[in-house]
């Protein structure tokens, strides 16, 4: 074993990948068993041994054990309450909002805590993310999965509306993944320092004219930028390379826009 | 002035925001001036106003003055050698990736450095960003945008043909946007710590098919995932709400795969 | 009863419409029914009625006996033996060739005759398909199909090797939907008038390089277009309008190119 | 020369073809000229030679002489008054409504007559269609154009306002390119026959919205199929085969829908 093999220790996640289609995250633990159609992993087996191994299910079955990143994570470890941000969007989101390592950023609603996951783990270790929502059943939900995560230490989870106002103060970004956004405009604008960014996340566009519309009356924020994004997939093939057949063809237009100081 | 305004330091970037089209990088400095076609801004009274604010140019058109993110200062600062990686690609490639805080990656080529720049910016503060290009001229033009933006202290820049090795090991990600990945991969595979992540970024479908037979002859990755993706910009208009006319179609397709170990 | 009602007669066909998900072509015939998962249909019942009536199945559920498209047949009534052409690429493919009531076409392969189908339709009544197909099998198929249209009158069948040569002469377009389309390029250029229409449809991109490489070979046409259609559907409600969260996201590749006099 | 030479007649239209960008539609005719960048032509030249020929003009550079479709006609020879629907647009609404050699068919607004161009090309040569347009210049220009193409025989055109009603009855379809198409709906409906075809291109997505209320409230339509269509085009380059940089990201939306009788 060369330096380069990082061992599985007890206790920590691994993402067992089949292929594309067949993934699953697990915690390497005694006593503990996978039970997939492909045959039993007994994860005891995993303590100890390098991510990236090839490793064989009880009927013989090759599969990898690999360190799962928070995208693997969250789409096979995370309990899904709500409709989730695909990765697409949340990519778009992160790096249109600026926010890295140490910025203090507000969301609502929680959901499932996806979008909250993505947000603490570039924050981390000095940033922070206060998350609203106004379901306990969704907080107590997005706890498990940060918890799951090891993202918890990074959020601060609220039940609270959001509308009725935000108790922290000169954030760099307030997220809006709720059904009406344009009743939090006026929190948002006083929970943001100067100049910080604002994004709404939107399934339909009647909810984007409606924000838009809200944001002209309001004063305080810049013209918005407003756009969707498209993930198209393609088979991997050498001799049939093409973009697969089906692909989701609409999840969410996104809105970013910046406080300005009204005079 | 209340709390949440911050206020422009002597030296430090701005964003000047007429309105979606019109919008540049200065920095806030006793005696220079910025002059558009909308008139002339003196950069020294940027100077103790805060962030957000909206000001007047000498012949009295308005704009503001915003804290540039990252992608302001890539977009409107940078100097440019290269085609550069657009945003919605720098966005898929980081989240896909899995890099944060504390990430050790790897690059190549460095281009303009604006891929650098990003991964700089989420790897930071204890994270380290490994840039290799065989332009001499590149380099020079990176460093000077990665200074502009201030992560050059997170970067080391290499002259050196990635294809013939990597001096780096055990490396969390590698990244490559060069007109053959397909020749850099046992260099990658070397780099790359078990179960690291590669990442490929190439404008036409013909390399995609070769790094793809190529991996599947070099047998130490997982089947790889391939994408695009599209980002369609919206008019912000209550009346007139629609797309915009003209999009960019392609910039590049998106590869990411996962070292394992080979027995 | 207006003089805008047209009755169904007997024999003919009708789309029968519960709603976007749920469509049936039957033929109005005597003592025949037909049986859904929303009740029975009397399918003698429709005799007399006019196209448009609102109707209702043995358990009290409302649908439309609509006059169907060519679209509905195909998409509804056509037995499928191969994959087919989506209507919307069927749309560009038509456009994009110019043909129209009167022109002379040759098609490979025959398929399900989907294509053919819309060549026919619009080639009528003086025009004329050729369609060529090495399957016994698809012929008898797509026989079948052009039948049940109605379109065979336009059509002739032809178990037979397009790429060993095309029969016909000075024709005005040939559309090539096939594995290897390179290999019927002599057979095409013979067989076409000068300045006429070449069209292919490929599913991989791996085809289009290899026939863009036959065709600037060959040296006798012009260099082609080629495009892919995307269709992107919303969902029609007043309160959420969106795009469909599914969508095809891939079918084929389509290139155009012109014959021209070889000196 | 053999009997697949089609040869140019004097007065017929040619399409000069230099490459993709640069197309010209001309009479072939006696004393005239076509100067470009690339030299001039002399368009008696072109009279007696056979569509598919190369030539040169008068500085040498070689150009090809097709026979031109109507798509070439629409976009290089007619005057444009007004947005054109783009032929992927046009191409749509022609395959879902149905319509082909023999249809009656309603229009509104008639515009540049590039719809209407279409139509009647596709109805001809027993068919008809009525274009409606409250501009004198609009249907003007129209008539130039649909002269220029052959079609006029086959178009009755009208400055009136279709929102005061249609005087055609039983009709096979409706079209309408108008800014607000909901103030149509009585009249569409009254002029259809019973199972026909309404179909409406709307540039934004405001009125997408406002004509779905308006057909629900009218109660005569069944539930409409909404969708907008893009068309990628790529580079035809045997090395570098992508899409091309830049593509229309908007033209609009398409509405279809059908007549049904209200009991």
């Amino acid at each position: 074993m060369t330096s380069r093999e990082v061992l599985v220790e007890e206790g920590s996640l691994c993402l067992i990948y089949f292929d594309e289609r067949r993934k699953y995250i697990v915690r390497a633990s005694r006593g503990a068993e996978l039970h997939t159609d492909k045959g039993v992993i007994r994860l005891e087996d995993l303590i100890g041994i390098p991510y990236g191994s090839t490793c064989r299910t009880s009927i013989g079955i090759r599969y990898f054990v690999l360190k799962p990143l928070l995208v693997d994570i969250v789409l096979y470890g995370f309990k899904r309450r709500t409709q989730i941000i695909y990765p697409k969007d949340l990519a778009s989101i992160i790096l249109f909002s600026g926010i890295s390592s140490g910025s203090i950023v507000v969301e609502a609603g929680t959901g499932s805590g996806v979008l909250t996951a993505f947000l603490a783990y570039l924050v981390r270790p000095e940033g922070k993310v206060y998350s609203y929502d106004i379901s306990e059943v969704n907080i107590k939900v997005a706890k498990r999965n940060l918890e799951l995560a090891g993202l918890l230490p990074y959020v601060t989870l609220k039940i609270k509306d959001i509308r009725e106002g935000i108790d922290e103060c000169d954030v760099d970004a307030v997220f809006l993944d709720m059904p009406d956004p344009w009743n939090a405009l006026e929190a948002s604008y006083n929970s943001l320092k100067s100049s910080g960014i604002l994004v709404a996340f939107m399934p339909t566009i009647v909810q984007v004219g409606k924000i838009i519309k809200a944001l002209y009356e309001h004063g305080g924020f810049i013209k918005p930028t407003i756009f969707e994004t498209l993930l198209r997939e393609y088979k991997p093939s050498v001799d049939e390379l093409r973009p697969r057949t089906r692909m989701i063809g609409h999840t969410g237009y996104i809105l970013v826009t910046r406080k300005i100081l009204v005079q």
